[in-house]
């Protein structure tokens, strides 16, 4: 497995075309405003190395029986679905930002389950590509995003209604050798850090949308291929030289646009091609397992960060036993609970899919962001309560180092008498970072699937007729017919099959 | 086991003191209000003799092995606490009302723990006679009380200060062969139903408060024990023969007061006496495990009834493709599986606890309560959004029988029009049942607990300092240490020892 | 005016077919559970004729200079508008139970406006008559309720398209001397202390439904007419003696089924007659007018006494003093308040419509109900957290006076000392009375409308255009074309007139 | 009355002492990170001229008879008052950021009260030379921020008892020409962009607490006066030449840290001097009138441009006609008109006070700005539903501009076919602008006074004696005694007077 050092030095290499502000980035790691997001990807692998975390970061492969890292593995047992949850907690309290490897891994899986049911299905032999593609990956610990986002332009219309066809990426071309694309992917975190793109289509597709039926990885370095960066809140401050205004002194992430202008795509690279019913059952298992993941365990390592900021803050203002800054902080811990309870159970109620692989439980998965994407607006409120202003109107780390006005910063941020100014500033300035600044979760909302997403998933899976047969019950409607409409055995009730 | 009739006709035998309106009751089985929070007891063992249940209502005895009812059962292992919520969901989702089992089953499984502790710290011998008594319940297949709350009088005052020292209840006599006690223990569900009454210690008491850190079982037809049958919404409409308006036209549930007038308890029942230090554990334990049937499985299981109930009725009323109601419905699922997830994390993460046998995790038991305590009023608004204001002003099914103006009814309560206007009656008095009536679920927000119990817990378990730790790494006023300060293997965090 | 006695008697004498468990009501006056419901209705006559109330609950009828009660005075001016909502927060705060007439009120309200503007566009007569019939409702001092809500029966049809075509009240016969209707309005509050009947349509109509749309007053012993009176939860309380089990001990409100069969209206008494564009703007009046009375002063005189309840059993439980107890009380405070805030700038934001009348900001009557109807699932949170279980499991008053077992009652419900038990019972009974009792509030969630129209009603008005405008302007995408899209002078913007 | 140019000007002339990261600001209007905020004060004094305002945004002077801003007026009627907020709620709409004026005419109506009622206590001649000095500030034209927050230091500490004496600002030395004072005064909106500083105590002083209970104006350019400009989110964009990426084009605010070292006050501009009694009275007249502007008001008017940027981005994304948009937009509707209800309402039932000007309902004020806080959170997920994920991970404008990649952007993100990207673009980066760059909301939580204290200030107000005088009536426990505990005339209920 890679080391940090040896993971930045091959995005180095792999020299990808990226542009940022309209300029193209000479080199990824020597650029100031993205590097702090590597060294986010770095810290992953750094930690991969380290025995405390073996258990969690790393796994044995099922491919080839090595010892690999946790990010490329596809779980194999309950115990490998509760390990991914709990290994994204852990990363997520340590780098205090966005990782950004869950989509990919999370790609990997939905694609290894997806190609074997569609050969399963239509007789093909998209599974063997993958596996081996799988294995090639395992084998140089490489990360790859999970391109899944098209633009999408008139979201009114099917993707081949669009005035402009590349709105979704599409295949252009068949040639012997494979098939050239156009289209680009949104809203792709890490896209400047990793080595590989891993390209899915994001919804379902008729018969005659077939060229927009079309998955597969090139090298995120592959011609025709362009990443733009996007713009954050507070990125340029990564410019400047005083760290303790980043609020988190040592990581960011980045996401963008990553553009595909008639990029070849050899076929053992191809994992579908046309077969329009695919998409509908990769999203359903992308979305199920990535949002226990960005939308679970991600979440819950967060808000160790915000729980202890706001505990911390608290203390450095005077506030520690005022009751209800501890109510506040009590109910956090309850609303962060919560999501990591949803998050495991969706782990724990796991079950083998067809290919052999295992799956959580898809329904659970959709709770567990739902949950988390309407927690976050309250969560910020209760960050924000025992901070007060500051974080909102602090002077800069400039000020406070400078001669001529320097002591009165130092003067009048003083909170707590024992605690340093710096310390308190320090606190309150990750506080803006994680409401406002770079890592504010206001991404929570959308990512991973907009929660309309969950609320029809949850609507079209729930078994309606039987639970309607229980009010009847109940009501005195109708008798009982305990055996006809049983739940199915985890548990969870789920739709009637037909 | 016992069958549904040898269980009613074991309460006949019983004849318990038991007083409703001022009236001595003089057979349980035999009085209309009673009978059916009977009913909904008896079909709890009816069900526990079904052979498609076995598996979620059975189980094998640890200490006879014999199988005996999941009732009766301390579970051993996971997948026994895994069992215990999904069977309290099935059971609360045909019965639709509190079946009144749990509680007792809790406090079986506490005092069961909680012996084996004490006995470990004070060289006491509870847990052997605790393991003889629970055998005997085990063989006869016996419904027990779990006698919790004290009355507690005026509350800013301890157990000892209260100016009527048997607001608490305590030992007022000690003999050669047991104790007397007198106190009462209050909300005791299912008090005209059960055998016999387990009685634990409800809250921290003090050194001098000795003689308040008592815990005995007694059959409920003790001399001395009376029980008082508490008031509820609409319980007289049990006096009625119309059943449609029962809401719930077959079960109902009961609770009340039990006031023990200087009972004697004999040493053999007797499972915990002084030891002052065992009620806060006993409390903790009884609290995480009770929260997730009480405020877990058992909402979800009803919540099964509250989604088919409304979908029914949007139904009824000609909405069921109406966007905002789909949403109404999505919404209540998304909730129920939200607990559901809780509930079940908890179990899955349960451990061995000294005793030998299995704890849920004790924080998520906590979450899930207060989860279900917050969701229910919001719960509330969705189940009544699709019914429209029916629930609260229909006629009765008198109106409907009446030879004078049913004609009317039938014609003005008519909504879809294939579907009967008693059909629609029905649904909608369910709907009143659940939200007004002999059912809701306001019992929820107290009911095994109240929400401040469960917010006072989050704080003073969770371990903050590690959480600050993260935070000012991350802010960069600490290094890294990851080793001494490391979270628990079970990836939440907890409490630092010292 | 009419002094309660008098009031009491000319129901007596009015005689109306009323049933009640489908049996013919002999005399309302003299049925036990339908006298509380009438004394509620004669409180109000009562606080009409006392000096102290004379400000708020009597006017000057502009029709005919004489000193009439506020309820059956139509607001020509914003003082009026003002004291409107005063009048009903102070009779909500007193009685603490529906007071039934703001209804009927409304209703004449809507009806002086529609039959006006209905004039002005149609050069009908139905304003002159209306105006007379206002007068001699002033004159003797007459409760009229208005009947608004169809059954409806399938809500996906249309009234002309429903099975059976009375499920929307409509004329079957025009005669000479005025028509024949026939049809039901459902939840009529206080249909059984009504002196007369107003009907509304209450929906939209077509050119070829013009059957429907028909408003007209007749007496509520009218022939063909027959009240058929709504189960509601604890209806038969007020049956028992032990009045303190009723929780409000004097009072109760009424609802129930109306039934038209065949009912003659003569043409003086016919409001509209065919005018199918008619019924939209009546309802847009009542909606916005009635949503400030029944979802706006009445909510917040209810909770005066909830929130009373509150801190009193704070009181009598000991818990007066605690934190978190003083922090959801005052929730429950800013929760009110607010609700009264919207509903008195709806009535300061009164403008003189066409007839000459004050009607008030139509907006803000639709943003208060909807406010309250989503605060009340909250407040019945906060009024039961210092309350505890007792609410929902107590013992019946009853058990209280019985010589056996009364004793055990009142120690064990004893709460502070110095607080009578039986205080702290009535105090209890009046919590579960406002929670699950008679007088719970879950009617304000559809009553006066439900949430969904006043969401409609909130996107319809907007004028949306002019708030994208200001976006534009703000993102730089339009220049500032300040004075081709002012907001209209009242400082609310709506909708842009073509 | 001052032109824009004028006022900028004069703010060039002031010259008054600005640091921003560390280094002297040589001239705020040529500051490329502080004009825009100098333009949005410009910009209120630019609308104060135009005649199609005259009415909302001038008044005659009560002092002169002249007309002045309203921005100087203290409030002399009820209609004063209210137009003070819809002044407010229009200039937010249009400057969709804040223009920072609000403070410093809450500034000055609360001291003009203030010293009016502390000389008639103490027979001072505070309010005399408050006349004169206002009276200057109208004839001038001129903008006072209002230093209110003290630093606090440890909060668990009263001010004397401070580990630094000057952690709330105070005397330190009287001379025979006035007084000299040290201290800061923190979160001075618009620091930099004032003329005058007008400081006000803000909490409740004891007996040996006098040097703190100092209230005084000076130049902002004044010897010994340092302004310390604040960070915000993507404060330094405005250095880039894109505007664009501002997301607000024009206008931006400016918060920061007032440092007094040894700052001397002549006794003419003195308003208070020891008088401990008086801060708390200042703090309940300046919290419940700035409550309803900063937290009402001007939140309405934010909120407008909110719902139109919403109601536009779901219109260029081509969701216009999506049922749950509509819905989001529905609520964002009716969210905002409540606050603007409660505000106006704060407003319409404004009194008299004894110094002849008018105040606004105190409570009201509270709960106006409770609400605003709360709501804002939700606010925040609606205004981000239609949105998408765009205003997180969308290319800056030099990517649009860029000969390279333009033509990517260009096509990329075109969303509905007939808008033009860079349309959407703008309204996305107006989105990011308002949730997370330079004009987010978040302030709204501390801004004016935190949630806390207008929890309190319900609690401490509200006359619980009465309503539990209610809620004991309605129970049976008391006769109803009327006359002894009525309401206060205002029909709201407050504090008995003892």
């Amino acid at each position: 497995m890679k080391t940090a050092e040896q993971y930045i030095e091959s995005i180095r290499e792999l020299n990808a075309t990226v542009y940022l502000f309209g300029k193209k980035v000479k080199s990824v790691p020597d650029d100031p405003i993205l590097r702090p997001s590597l060294d986010a990807v770095a810290r992953t692998y750094q930690m991969t190395t380290r025995p405390e975390y073996e258990d969690l970061m790393t796994d044995t492969s099922h491919l080839t029986g090595e010892k690999i890292s946790r990010f490329t593995h596809v779980p194999m047992s309950v115990d490998d679905l509760v390990k991914k949850v709990r290994m994204v907690r852990l990363l997520a309290s340590r780098i205090a930002t966005c990782f950004q490897r869950c989509g990919g891994l999370d790609g990997m899986i939905t694609m290894y389950h997806t190609t074997y049911e569609v050969d399963q299905q239509f007789g093909t032999q998209y599974h063997q590509r993958f596996r081996k593609w799988l294995e090639y990956m395992q084998k140089e610990d490489l990360f790859p995003t999970a391109g899944v986002m098209d633009p999408k332009g008139d979201r009114s219309l099917r993707p081949a209604d669009q005035a402009d066809k590349d709105l979704y990426l599409r295949v252009v071309e068949e040639r012997q050798d494979g098939v050239v694309v156009c289209g680009a992917k949104a809203h792709q975190t890490g896209l400047t850090n990793a080595h590989e793109l891993l390209v899915i289509p994001c919804r379902a597709m008729r018969e005659h949308e077939k060229e927009y039926a079309i998955a597969f990885a090139v090298p995120s370095n592959t011609k025709g291929v362009t990443h733009i960066v996007g713009r954050q809140s507070c990125d340029t401050r990564r410019l400047e030289s005083c760290r303790m205004d980043w609020g988190n002194v040592r990581y960011a992430c980045v996401e963008g646009l990553t553009v595909f202008d008639h990029v070849f795509v050899p076929w053992d690279r191809v994992f579908l091609h046309g077969e329009t019913q695919a998409p509908v059952r990769a999203m359903e298992i992308f979305g199920g397992t990535h949002r226990i993941t960005s939308g679970g365990g991600c979440v819950v390592g967060s808000y160790d960060v915000w729980i202890g900021a706001a505990a911390l803050v608290a203390e450095y203002n005077g506030l520690k036993n005022v009751e209800h800054i501890k109510h506040t902080i009590s109910k956090m811990i309850l609303d962060q609970q919560a999501i990591m309870g949803c998050a495991m159970d969706a782990a724990w109620e796991g079950a083998k899919a067809p290919s052999g692989g295992y799956l959580n439980n898809m329904l659970m998965g959709n709770v567990t962001k739902y949950l988390s994407s309407q927690t976050g607006f309250e969560m910020l409120k209760y960050l924000n309560e025992p901070a007060g202003g500051l974080p909102l109107t602090m002077p800069s780390e400039e000020d406070l180092r400078s001669k001529e006005i320097g002591q009165y910063v130092e003067k009048y941020l003083k909170g707590k008498a024992e605690v340093p100014t710096e310390y308190r500033m320090r606190i309150m300035r990750l506080i803006e970072n994680m409401s406002v600044g770079n890592n504010h979760r206001l991404g929570e909302l959308h990512g991973a699937g907009s929660p309309q997403t969950q609320i029809r998933y949850a609507y079209e899976t729930c078994n309606l007729e039987y639970l309607k047969h229980l009010a009847k019950v109940a009501a005195g409607i109708e008798e009982e017919e305990e055996l006809s409409l049983s739940p199915k055995k985890n548990g969870r009730l789920s739709k009637v099959s037909k």
